[in-house]
């Protein structure tokens, strides 16, 4: 069974999972395991691994709509040294203050190999799923797509300076907070944009046409080497981290006056499949 | 650096760390590693492993005197089996249901190791801290030691039936509530009740005086071949999980009379050191 399999066998046991967080008493509650093999490419310093493992968490509180207040993560590693797990403990601490959450703690573990569990809490009465879209509204993305695996290629060419800057990124929360209002479904864009735009319209029952151009990182222009490898980092690879969301068409100036980063409407939720530029948006992209 | 020197180093970085759980806003929250060359022996059940896992983070819970509220998990492993996945899941949700808690789902993670982090919600408008003893108070105990020492021989002996039963315990949050208005200090034994009692003492700063027969469990007398091996079980060996308190003298009555396991009484806090029958007691346990 792979991943996308087991999710949904746990879908159908589990009533309080198949969204970002988990709602429980006006909170929120996500968890998320990333590790040296799949997660952190050579180069990744601790600073940018306790960043972004805390920040993916982080991302799936906004992704509710919900403020987000604390933070933990267990690091898990073959010997401790001081100064990488310091480090690790600053990039975690500093991605919560950058949202307004307290990092506060966690374990330690004795593990073969470089593992970070993170959790992170959430405040909010009124969550957005992922279904409460309808035909007829636009879908936007706040940001721009494909940072991480513009990033990828740069730690593949060893520019792990600038790498490590395009991974660690400001998870959405106040993004998210302010489109909670407007929006009617909303989920990040961990599993590349494409598969977040199938997950949502499958989740509301409903489809989407998606219109070119993509906001697209410039990071990405620096690294394809042509249209399709640009498309493919910026639309299907996935481990970026920005809002996907449905906002109902007289609701969309106030949505974009609610937020302070870029919110680029991509297209209109339609009855049924995804497209993009009127052909069929396959269906993959990161599985993790 | 050790785990221990690393919690050191981290318990200096934040201010929220270093008891049980971290304190946030009225609740209590908590997360841990568990895998499966360290903590589930050949033989242990996915069921089992559930079980015990988010057991282990409620039990941080119980020991902060806080309800239990939820709990998530991360469930790592090289494949997805959907009769592993959800024996696991089954496992999980059973434990949160022991304690009136609800298990809200987590995440999968394709780890080469079977993995399982768990995070633990709970509430309470007044933790206990491990912090709050004072010399002359009564050193109490919930249940009784050496359950998961027991089980490793029995695992070892193929005797695993047996051996999983005793690997899934209660999470003391009852007790831990119970217990609430009258402790003093508490903490659970995961690491053992003489580094347990340790820790208490260290962040007391007072000392205990633990007078012999210590509960230990019958299973370790099934198993324990002298009197050596059933004190190492019993006192050492650790990965336990009752709740070690500190109760003052006039409150004794009453907190046994709040909870429904039994409470034994196992020593006095003095002004310092840490005493077994007169003998000093090593500060040495379960590290992981």
């Amino acid at each position: 069974m792979d991943e996308r399999a087991a999710l949904g066998v746990l879908g159908e046991r589990l009533s309080a999972a198949g969204d970002d967080c988990a709602i429980v008493d006006g909170q929120v509650l996500t968890t998320d395991m990333l590790h040296e093999t799949t997660d952190f490419p050579e180069g990744t310093t601790r600073y940018t691994a306790g960043w972004r493992a805390v920040g993916a968490s982080l991302s799936d509180v906004a992704a509710m709509g919900a403020e987000a207040t604390a933070a933990v993560a267990v690091y898990g590693a073959p010997t401790f040294d001081e100064t990488e797990l310091l480090a690790f403990v600053d990039g975690a601490s500093d991605v919560c203050s950058a949202v307004d959450a307290e990092y506060v703690g966690g374990d330690l573990d004795d593990h073969a190999e470089f593992t970070t569990a993170t959790t992170a809490l959430g405040r909010t009465d009124d969550p957005v799923r992922r279904s409460g879209a309808s035909p007829g509204e636009a879908v936007c993305v706040t940001g721009t797509l494909g940072r991480s695996g513009a990033a990828l290629e740069l730690f593949e060419a060893g520019e792990t300076e600038r790498a490590n800057e395009l991974f660690r990124f400001e998870p959405r929360v106040r993004a998210g907070t302010g489109l909670a209002p407007h929006a009617t479904a909303m989920m990040d864009s961990s599993d590349g944009l494409a598969r977040s735009v199938h997950q949502l319209c499958a989740a509301s029952d409903c489809g989407a046409a998606i219109e070119s151009p993509l906001p697209i990182d410039d990071a990405v222009d620096a690294v394809a080497s042509d249209e399709r490898e640009r498309r493919e980092l910026g639309a299907f690879f996935g481990e970026d981290f920005e809002l996907v969301c449905t906002v109902p068409e007289a609701d969309l100036p106030a949505a974009r006056a609610a937020v302070s980063c870029p919110l680029t409407r991509i297209g209109t939720t339609t009855a049924d499949g995804v497209t993009l530029d009127g052909e069929p948006l396959p269906d993959r992209g990161y599985s993790h």
